[in-house]
């Protein structure tokens, strides 16, 4: 099947009112396009297997010897997230599958849809995969709530998921060769042509590598009482605080050649005739030197709790350059500013690349989030070719 | 009863976890709150009615002629709000009638709890009471939701009640003859003697008036974006111009003499990882003259949406006169920042008045929100006298 008729049976799942998608981990709409993977695996005679963190995988030839070439994404969202992040790696794959027929292969090959990756209802991105290759405890991810106060097992349980054996999954990692991640642009970040973005000439790329980045909340805590009968003397008002903060980190990155975000506040008890009793703010930072995103967060200061880190994360450059050759011309080089399940296997120690396809809208996370159709299927050639390089 | 007993009875219903009180109108703890009123006005043979806009009454006397003398205040509470804003009104009136078994009424006395009198679930304070007197339309009522996009009516019949015929109560505003609103006092507002708030020689308190107060709505567009891969140029980040508006209503206010507070923010889509595509704040400001106001709220601009104005409101000057005269002494006069269903009630041409029970933390909307036991008798005191010398 092509990649855009793939596609199109995922856009009525999960869609929000003003545009875009939620999806997020262990919703309704998630189950949706998790069943949606697992019938398109069946109708391709695929083995259906859910490992012990919820991942999905969908095995070719699982019985032949040798460690599997792995491709893959995922499938949840952000809120109202758009449409090709994460379910355009896993369409790609299943379409790329769908070119090989004639192939008999030399090794198993999977395809792999990562659960809650997003990290858009529990707070930590990647769950599924930093479960599996350890970087996430257990106890940890099952320590998490939802903004309704929803645990992470309350969570997989009502998915129909069992959160009783989460955890490193150290067989299953000692069973992937290669992985392969193909994923829409974000953003246009300079390339190796000295230009900002993919162009119209080539609608395809390499990551290089992933920048560091982390997540920072920073807490501010004042005096409820009453917006009309407190002087304004009284008042130890929180919000002032968030709010510089919010100023602070935007000076802070532009200043410093970083990205700095916050995207996400906090406000308790949150009612318009209420000074608040607390308030607080999450930073997203990151950049192309882990030395300058970890100086700036410590010149801003104020007890900011650290509440997640990823180093800088180098794709395979033999990996790297064998899909150079599969494919047979020079893709251009360019770094994630966006974290990815493919960074989370590289942190493992497992040969990891990723093939991004252009996104003229330069938006990701949002509903225009964008690839042309042609795009696409240039994507799924690519990523045919590689598979077809890499287990034939 | 005394009313710390009275009131003792309220104490577990609605707590929050971190403190305080969440009874917001007709959740599962407004009811329960309707239920403690309703069984408190049976036990003393009271007829109970629920008015058609959810307004509970207990009626003593009904059938007398003249029009009714009718005292209380709310049960419901803002998001982890304190226990005596509303409760201490209708809990004092009750034992202010246990103290008046003797007394012949000569006219009707009711007791009322209006409901929705904070306004923290659908965004609009005294809707209660707004409603009854046609301040506030059924329309724009029956429009309102709340965060999980619960309407008014659902609400409404979620707690049994029907929302079929809100709206102006013209029978029953003729039948009221006065309205007198016990309350604890709210912050340290300077009175007639010069003193910021009530003092350690005198308990209670006269309002003479509410200042005028309103609600604004202010709202930043941008362009939701991916937070790790967006440069920092290519952002159209609308928490920047909520932070800039957050710092320029503080400093508008104290430059100004007014109270001006920020609340309530919404960010959407709230992630982390994404540049947020709209954010809003509300402005909730207040202050001794209606120019003040206005002027001030002018000047901050930013097409801020005007989302409710309540004019200033004077009590009635003889009713306050003959509470003085009926308690026996003169009580420190002193404003109200914060609205109140007597003033709605004022409004609309009914002479009011409120009685303040002195608050030594100078907090409310908040769980530090306190009055002492014995202020709290000296208010039912007051509201016994008062309700002798004018039904007796």
């Amino acid at each position: 099947m092509r990649v855009n008729s793939l596609l199109d049976e995922l856009a009525n799942i999960g869609t929000n009112r003003s545009g875009g998608y939620d999806r997020l981990a262990w919703t309704r709409a998630d189950s949706e396009c998790r069943e949606w993977f697992i019938s398109q695996a069946q109708s391709r005679g695929l083995d259906v297997e859910i490992d012990r963190n919820g991942n999905l995988w969908a095995w070719l030839n699982p019985t032949l010897p040798g460690k599997a070439l792995v491709v893959g994404s995922h499938l949840d969202s952000v809120p109202r997230g758009g449409g090709f992040d994460g379910p355009l790696g896993i369409a790609s794959a299943f379409a790329a599958l769908d070119q090989l027929n004639d192939m008999l292969p030399s090794r198993p090959i999977a395809i792999v849809a990562f659960v809650d990756e997003e990290g858009g209802r529990f707070g930590i991105a990647c769950a599924g995969s930093r479960l599996m290759t350890g970087a996430l405890s257990s106890a940890s991810f099952l320590a998490l709530t939802d903004r309704e106060n929803v645990s992470t097992a309350e969570a997989m349980r009502a998915a129909g998921q069992s959160p009783d054996l989460v955890g490193l999954d150290a067989e299953r990692l000692a069973c992937i060769g290669e992985f392969i991640e193909l994923h829409v642009e974000q953003g246009h970040l300079p390339t190796s042509s000295g230009v900002d973005g993919l162009t119209v000439d080539e609608p395809l790329g390499l990551a290089t590598a992933i920048w560091p980045h982390g997540r920072w909340r920073v807490d501010f805590e004042g005096q409820q009482n009453h917006a009309g009968a407190t002087r304004m003397d009284d008042r130890q008002d929180p919000m002032l605080g968030l709010a510089q903060a919010i100023l602070d980190v935007h000076q802070m990155a532009v200043s410093r050649g970083i990205l700095g975000t916050v995207g996400k506040v906090s406000v308790s008890p949150g009612a318009v005739n209420a000074i608040p009793g607390t308030a607080s703010l999450w930073i997203d930072a990151r950049g192309s030197e882990e030395i300058m995103v970890l100086q700036a967060m410590a010149e801003f200061g104020r007890n900011a709790l650290r509440e997640s880190w990823t180093p800088s994360t180098s794709f395979s450059a033999p990996l790297l350059e064998a899909i150079s050759r599969a494919i047979g011309r020079d893709l251009p080089l360019l770094p994630s500013g966006a974290g990815h399940d493919a960074g989370v296997l590289a942190l493992a120690g497992i040969p990891t690349a990723m093939i991004l396809v252009r996104n003229p809208s330069g938006i990701s996370h949002a509903p225009e989030e964008y690839a042309e159709d042609d795009d696409c299927e240039s994507g799924v050639l690519a990523l045919a070719a590689v598979i077809r390089d890499r287990s034939a």
